[in-house]
């Protein structure tokens, strides 16, 4: 195979073959391809895009590139989420261990935050002492002895994935569907899944905005997932403002203890409760959502979710205390700082990206993936687009590491809500259900 | 200015400021910038163009990168051809020294072959000696001394244009008419021209192969010559079969050798001086072209072409009895086999990129820049396009190293050469003369 050709070709619109696909990621997973050739060839997807075929060889050559889990055996049924990504998502820290509390079990593989949006991984790493460095064969041993392992992509997993997502993250390809559904999907099934629900953000603050390019990846990942014998679900979920109301890491820790012991905001166990009981049905602990929502509510009411989590916080070298006292276990910024509402009215928008943003210019994630990460800094935001919100109200608390820090937070806060004499309504949380079957709007 | 942005920015249709292409140009000289997301850059423009100011723009950088030539109070007009390159293309050869002898000033900066065309730097090369590496200030001192130096690109040239071109030959962005015109003119105008003659090919064997594509080139080009005070024409020219009768380096060299004698093919003499009429109107050493060709021809017919020539060969290194008895000091290839027709008819086709190609399989060309080039291997067509041959006539010659050489050789005329019955008409050998004035149709 002559990469050049390869280049050629999908710039003029030709198709590679998956034999071709597949040499291309071994080769490139080996370190055969300069950069400069395969990123080349990224433009020129961007730009040709890749068919269903194409999409699928890429993904299989990027899965078979690496190791995965093998489930072969194991009692109970194994499902795994994936989101797409968002600001003040922590929905995964609270799910995996309510699902895996009702039965399923759920070796989730997550990223760390770049862009605007946060990341899972970054969140766990707030809680003192936890490791999400576990190799694939610590991970499986500990989803077979307690139903759950939340790690990072290993070097194992799909190699040329990984090195294919940092080549797009710097040429300015990250956003093109059959890249995003193959990457996604190369990870996801080397997790050796019976089943996978997807939660593709639409809105402001998703990657893919528009609602309708959002159904096309999820469409094309269910395709994916379909062929490769992986039941696949996904839920479009409004991204047009943060979830919840903390933003920053060791903030939504402390709302996901929140949540799993039955509180929290009601947008973000909403989420969750939706993605979960699409799980247990395809983990088949249930017969309908119905059924899966009331068993999770129980499991979040009796508390087996939050003991749930906190094994899983003790068997990966996390203080458990967390669970119990998150307060004084989780780091905590110095400048603790309200804002007041300048006007009355109506919220119009709690821009999400420019708070993922904001937290970025606090310490609290990262422009390049060397950054540290301060896990103490973010925002509380207290009001949501719709609500009536009257002068002198507090909108937001800022969790700054000094004053300059509080500066930028009350800029980041000043643009982000906007309040307003219209009323307006929010997006649903939850707007689409798509499978094999079809699109249903909810 | 960050690069990822120039990328975004240029992937959606935006455009690139002169300042910053003029950053991007420095930087990437400088090796600031990284290969992929520059090669992530040139596909975003294969895709989306660049628009006049932008090619203006990116030229200006490319040029301002390196240094160049100063012929402020030389006494001659300064004047340079560029030929977009072809099989059997040995114009500069004759050309040079002919333009030179009628009194311009030639500092002719040259490339080697790449792709199926062949290049001028190799062809000087078969001379014994003979160096095209002179530094600038040689070149200079060469060109007041005897009114012409053939060099190559030294690293001095348009740095970045150097740099862009071999990442445009690996990332399948050579074809993108705004980066070829501001490769080429970030080049000729570092020579420091008081006029440029362009010879653009047009046909099977050029790299833009439509007229109207050939027209454009031609256009954006003299653009950019004419705004930066170096006034441009530019003939089309045909490479719908090879320019001659010799293609390979050492047996074009020999044919130079004929034309700066008077004689040689009639197709080669005629494209070289319709392009040094062209160069001795733009010097305003004759008032038109036809007395531009009266001068040309009288240089050619009295020796002075020649003596020009033989100046040029021993000003550079070269053995310059090679002008008088080229057979022997120019290297020959061990095996020499006549092919012959093996039926009677029309002439439809000699494909200049299967010869071209066939004189890389010979070893007479490169196919990556680190290879040698065998200077003695090539062939000779004997037949043109529209010409009756009978069967047994002579087609080609071969020139080859060895019997292997030779089977090549014999499988290259064979696809090359293409004999049928319906009568043909090849397209004429220069087509169109372009000017800042427009485009008239010959």
């Amino acid at each position: 195979m002559h990469l050049i050709d390869l280049i050629a070709r999908k710039r003029d619109g030709g198709r590679v073959t998956p034999a071709e696909w597949r040499s291309f990621a071994a080769d490139y997973a080996a370190g055969r391809c300069p950069d400069y050739q395969v990123a080349a060839l990224l433009m020129a997807i961007f730009f040709r895009g890749l068919d269903d075929e194409e999409t699928s060889a890429l993904m299989d050559a990027m899965l078979d590139s690496g190791g995965r889990l093998d489930f072969a055996g194991h009692g109970r049924p194994v499902i795994d989420k994936h989101s797409t990504g968002g600001v003040g998502d922590k929905v995964s820290i609270i799910l995996a261990p309510m699902v895996a509390a009702c039965g399923l079990s759920v070796p989730m593989m997550s990223g760390r935050g770049l862009g605007h949006t946060g990341g899972t991984l970054d969140k766990l790493e707030a809680i003192p002492g936890f490791n999400t460095r576990l190799s694939l064969a610590q991970a499986k041993a500990q989803v077979e002895r307690i139903g759950c392992a939340l790690i990072g992509q290993t070097d194992e997993i799909a190699p040329a994935d990984k090195k294919l997502y940092a080549l797009r993250d710097a040429t300015a390809t990250v956003e093109v569907i059959p890249l995003i559904a193959a990457s996604i999907m190369s990870k996801k099934l080397a997790e050796g899944l019976g089943g996978l629900v997807l939660d593709v953000k639409t809105g402001a603050g998703a990657f893919l905005p528009e609602t309708e390019r959002a159904l096309t990846l999820a469409r094309t990942m269910i395709a994916i997932g379909e062929r490769r014998g992986c039941p696949t679900v996904a839920l479009l979920t409004s991204m047009e403002h943060p979830l919840g109301v903390a933003c920053g890491n060791a903030l939504e820790i402390e709302e996901s203890i929140d949540l799993l012991r039955g509180g929290g905001p009601a947008d973000t166990r909403e989420v969750t409760l939706a993605l979960g009981a699409e799980m247990m049905v395809l983990g088949k602990l249930s017969a309908d959502t119905g059924q899966a929502r009331a068993q999770l509510e129980d499991a979040l009411a009796d508390g087996r979710a939050l003991a749930k989590f906190r094994e899983i916080v003790a068997a990966q070298g996390g203080d458990p205390r967390v669970v119990d006292d998150p307060e004084h276990v989780l780091p905590r910024a110095r400048e603790q700082v309200v804002v007041f509402a300048t006007r009355s009215g109506v919220v119009q928008r709690v821009a999400p990206r420019v708070i993922g943003r904001g937290i970025i210019a606090l310490g609290g994630g990262r422009t390049t993936m060397e950054d540290a990460v301060d896990p103490s800094v973010g925002f509380r935001i207290l009001v949501r687009p719709g609500q009536h919100a009257t002068r002198g109200q507090p909108m937001a608390t800022i969790y700054a590491r000094d004053a300059a820090g509080v500066e930028a937070g009350r800029a980041c806060i000043a643009e982000a809500i906007v309040l307003g004499d219209e009323e307006c309504t929010p997006p649903p949380l939850v707007s689409h259900r798509v499978s094999a079957a079809g699109v249903q709007v909810l």
